[in-house]
């Protein structure tokens, strides 16, 4: 978290809104309330990025870089989310069936980089992340990256649950992996796909999981638990691309 | 190389004690009685070598090397590399072709460590790094692994090219990941193998890459150049895998 833009103070933290940047979280001193801070409030709630925090001064000060945060700081993006829409409709444009990214919680930003990266070059149409608790496009997921954050579209979304839901009824089936699944390569992952990849440390949550269609097991031969979720990532995805080029 | 090395955060400590290392001295953060924890301090009591201290977060911060100790920080007997001979005779005992990861010069420990999980996973037989200037088996590198570094062999040799001719003259195949090269699904990747993986800027030399009978390609979609060392490794010993499996 510390490697995204802060932005502190009244005035640079107002404008951060009103230039349609997109602010991933704002904190603002408990108990504060006068008017400036009112205005910037009212720019939070009308904003379905930002995520809200009140908190005391000795976090503030934590948090602060500059030590003049006026009661106000914010974490900003440098690189804009789309909405899910337009990644339906990149893949639309290019007659393609959507093939979509779902990252139910990861939280390294080394990982979602790579993510992005991997998403990139195996031809998903894009990546979706969670409002709360995620990484977002912090400096290093962008170097992580390796520059793909500037081609492949990231939405971020309230509710995954609620989005893979909307996006079940128009035609999309999803696949997480997870252990105790179907051996990924006795899985049809043709058609319109999501594929979603569960936090680093708990893997998918009980309600995403719920709502996919299909659970896909990478074989595993080993003594520990699981692969990094990144390249767990890379070795779906990959079976995606096999199983789209042998229906061509 | 010194005596012993830490070993940081819960599952990496975990996977020290069950695979049977030394654990030296174990820290523990002051009043931290959860489930992971409680399972790490059972551990440590049925070893008669470890010394067990409840300290403060201040004491754990200054010993961390990563800043990730997850409340949980242990000094362990070193990493023992083993010789190249010792992964063919592993693979031998198991009745089972040679599947050995040939990294020519990794130099992020986080790829290093999501690579010896992979080969771990992928039921590869060990791996084998350059002696000089690529990373090493650093703290970094074995919480990467998540405990895979506890099993799963790592060789360090003088010459990557020099071990690559002895082996070809007992058998190996050599397979190496470069742009330009036959569609991974196309090669044969069955029998003795060894899956070579470049570098992360400039992937393989040219002196490995001629001593390689064939070079895979993963289909590449994407605007950027290549994908991540790592997941680039977890994609390919996977099609290893699935071609493995296929031919049982």
């Amino acid at each position: 978290m510390e490697e995204s833009r802060i932005v502190e103070g009244r005035n640079a933290v107002l404008e951060a809104f009103r230039s349609g940047k997109t602010v991933d979280k704002l904190f603002v001193l408990d108990g504060c309330k006068d008017g400036p801070v009112q205005t910037i409030l009212r720019e939070a709630k009308k904003s379905k990025d930002t995520v809200l925090s009140f908190v005391k001064k000795e976090r503030l000060d934590q948090l602060s870089e500059t030590g003049k945060h006026q009661g106000v700081l914010a974490y900003v993006a440098s690189y804009d989310y789309v909405e899910i829409d337009d990644i339906m409709a990149a893949a639309a444009a290019k007659g393609q069936d959507p093939f979509v990214i779902f990252l139910d919680d990861i939280e390294d930003p080394h990982n979602l980089g790579a993510i992005i990266r991997t998403a990139n070059q195996a031809g998903a149409h894009g990546v979706v992340i969670p409002k709360h608790r995620a990484v977002g496009l912090t400096a290093t997921v962008a170097k992580a990256s390796a520059g793909a954050i500037n081609y492949t579209p990231v939405a971020k979304v309230t509710n995954i649950s609620k989005t893979m839901e909307e996006l079940k009824a128009k035609g999309m089936w999803f696949v997480c992996a997870d252990m105790g699944g179907t051996e990924m390569y006795k899985l049809n992952l043709t058609g319109p796909i999501g594929l979603v990849i569960g936090n680093e440390g708990h893997g998918v949550s009980q309600l995403v999981k719920k709502n996919c269609d299909m659970i896909a097991s990478i074989p595993m031969f080993g003594d520990i638990d699981s692969l990094n979720a990144s390249v767990a990532c890379g070795v779906l995805a990959y079976e995606v691309v096999r199983q789209r080029l042998n229906n061509q």
